[in-house]
């Protein structure tokens, strides 16, 4: 059946999603701050609306925005789409928030007769494109239903994790802290074995095949080895998505030891003009510190001035 | 060939590598400080002998101890083997050791004609019996042919990474951190999603999948959903590595902040009365001060007195 399906966000996922909706013959209506990319979508053939307006019409919107306030000013801001959607329509929340946040939107949906799926996403740009995400969803069995031919376009794996809100969004913050302490942990252990002459190269051939690899370690070891720090998924997702997580747990009196510092390193690596580039950079962090030159530098990045931990 | 070959060490591991090495149709001496288990290699088929007269006629002499004290003293301690052994004859140092241990134990056989393998090991007890460890190795070409028999018999995966000892240590260590950092994150993240009613087998069954994932997690965390803390790999092994890693990061000057981080949770289990569980029982720090009970709980777990971290 051809719905009519919005994508909230064309940023490097939210284009690739709208692209598998598409793709699977759904009038497809892309939405983003920028004009040039709702421009480009179009282009590509995507339908032409404007939002708010455009809401009335739509059966889906999946909103793959930043961070919970972007995502509550798309929904009831003072342009918000909800108060426009049709009974029965779903929004498809993908930004990766707290659960409590999580479960006031779907409240706040249902007050408007929306249905609300809390479906964080993960994979990355090119699954995103090949509408092959995995998604971590609650949501009630009607929000599930109404979802359900968004998610047949966009996912390759979809988690049901139970039937109302907030699930979703803490099994991602769940999956998100272990994913960034990797990656963080990565390069610690990379740079570190620099130190006793264990080259990066040989440092990815080994560990890959032992005990202490990791998904992160395997993705992004070889963005170091490369030299390349073309942002894939950038260093300020971290502070963000880190941090989301230590708040959600310290409302639960939790305390995360490993996290919190790695946080740090991410949050050094920031603060040292690296935001934008590929997280792998935070092995910069640890490399400066110990005056080693990474794949691809030259002395002038080891002995960098102003360089502040 | 047949040759004699000598194990020293029948713990969890060395028992499956003396195993593998009889099994492989070699004069297999097994050798511990506890005569039950000498005793008890010999019921299986190995051979008779006592340290350090034996060590006159053995080809090989592969050394699986604790730790650095451990493997000095077997080799140059007051009873030690090395001064014995013939020359072309060969150590197989399989400890976590600190590099510059395994190059000054290299160069003081040498002084005697004894080769020496830096030769850490990795793939648990398991896989010890089945002969399909993975070790880290470098020495000399000649250190590794005189090794290639035993390790023939108890490899899977041998990792030849330089000519000297050193750097096989190095690559030991650099995989246990990460292996220690993971086991711990591993719990960090569990008990978290736990306050977030994510539930162990349900974090499981999906992290597994996501990016978050890392071998440590799929090969722990069934533990922990388990109850059951059974020593497959003990509490205590943590902050010894993670101790010898740190202290090798001292030296170099590098600052391994996560690695040391997740020292000061393993060594919370161990003063807390954890050090003989599995390690997967740093999951109970976490609990413990979180006022969550684990799988196979009770509140009698959940509110333990004299819980000190």
């Amino acid at each position: 059946m051809k719905l009519k399906i919005g994508v909230v966000g064309l940023g490097s996922m939210g284009y690739g999603i709208a692209q598998s909706v598409l793709r699977a013959g759904h009038d497809t209506y892309g939405f983003d701050v920028v004009p040039e990319q709702q421009a480009r979508f179009i282009s590509e053939g995507g339908s032409e609306g404007i939002l708010p307006d455009t809401a009335t019409m739509l059966d889906a919107v999946m909103v793959v925005v930043l961070n919970a306030a972007q995502c509550e000013h798309i929904l009831f801001g003072d342009t918000g789409i909800v108060g426009k959607m049709k009974a029965g329509s779903v929004v498809i929340a993908c930004a990766t928030v707290p659960p409590d946040f999580a479960r006031d939107m779907e409240k706040r949906c249902h007050a408007s007769g929306v249905h609300y799926l809390d479906a964080p996403i993960s994979g990355g740009a090119a699954k995103a494109a090949q509408g092959c995400l995995s998604v971590m969803a609650s949501g009630t069995p009607l929000a599930f239903a109404a979802a359900k031919p968004v998610l047949d376009a966009t996912a390759e794996t979809v988690f049901e994790l139970g039937d109302s809100a907030g699930a979703g969004s803490a099994m991602k913050a769940v999956n998100q802290m272990l994913a960034g302490v990797h990656i963080a942990m990565m390069a610690e252990a990379m740079t570190f074995g620099m130190t006793q002459g264990v080259q990066p190269q040989q440092f990815l051939e080994v560990i890959s095949k032992c005990a202490g690899s990791s998904w992160m370690l395997e993705n992004r070891a070889p963005h170091i080895i490369d030299g390349d720090y073309t942002p894939r998924s950038s260093v300020d997702i971290w502070p963000k998505d880190l941090g989301i997580v230590l708040d959600i747990a310290k409302t639960a009196n939790f305390d995360a030891p490993i996290t919190s510092v790695a946080l740090k390193q991410f949050l050094t690596a920031s603060s040292n003009g690296l935001g934008k580039e590929d997280d792998a950079a935070v092995a910069k962090v640890y490399a400066r510190q110990s005056k080693l030159a990474l794949p691809g530098e030259d002395s002038s990045d080891v002995h960098a001035p102003g360089w502040d931990d």
